[in-house]
């Protein structure tokens, strides 16, 4: 597999860490569906954090089947044309992280550095996390700028220091 | 089913309106994917154009499984909150529409008058008009404010005097 140029891995990044909520396809009976999730980022590409209601579907949907996919859009005036917006495919695995979990509050006090306003659905018990652990990226950057990139590389990536 | 306030359903119709791009989750192999395609709308709530290449893994899904879903968010800027943005969820159904289908010189039009720069992409063989018709929607204007709205529903929203 090629190598990203490092002005695109700083793109991915970039819109990786710029952005905050995340479109989450979830598999539903057997079907494609998808929702909006805020989103936080474990450090050196170990996942995406979020924080989900078990009374929301893709909650439900994730306990039954953990392969989900995140896409991470650019806002509209990135780009003059709608077509060559940034975005970031990833394929990844949803995984629930209890409250005990050692790494729990790591990845909570990361969610609520970005979303501060959330800190009182930590105290609902129907409320949990769960870390997105990536598979593969489809980064496309803007017009024929389209890269697959592997676990490892978004690891390096996103551990890069800036 | 409960009716929407005609506030909320002139908050749909504006943001499915206003904004250019969708996120579309597909059954990939089983597992759903996500990627994020331009459309435009057909009158009266009858369906969202779509212009993919065959080329691409999101088309090839869609002849395979037509059941797709779609996610039509507001910009970070519709809300103070990111947790609380505008987003509509549809479940749909794609079908391919053919050049020589009656209705594709209007799908068509409607979606070069949205993305102009298109134009050259309908003289490439592999690019071909879809439709997804929509089966449910479910509408989260901000905080509370979920709502689900059948086919008929939406065609009503849509097709209401401005």
């Amino acid at each position: 597999m090629r190598h990203m140029e490092p002005s695109q891995a700083l793109s991915l990044r970039s819109l990786l860490e710029t952005q905050q909520v995340a479109s989450l396809a979830t598999l539903h009976e057997g079907e494609p569906a998808v929702s909006m999730v805020p989103y936080a980022l474990l450090p050196q590409g170990q996942g995406f954090i979020i924080h989900v209601s078990r009374l929301a579907t893709h909650t439900a949907d994730m306990l039954i089947s953990p392969v989900v996919a995140l896409l991470v859009l650019a806002p509209p005036e990135a780009s003059p044309s709608p077509l060559a917006l940034p975005r970031a495919s990833i394929q990844g695995k949803a995984q629930q992280w209890a409250n005990d979990l050692p790494a729990h509050s790591q990845a909570r006090a990361l969610y609520l550095s970005r979303f501060p306003q959330s800190e009182e659905m930590f105290s609902f018990a129907d409320f949990s996390l769960f870390v997105i652990a990536v598979r593969s990226v489809r980064f496309v950057g803007g017009f024929g700028q389209a890269r697959s990139i592997t676990t490892e590389q978004f690891a390096s990536i996103m551990g890069a220091a800036p």
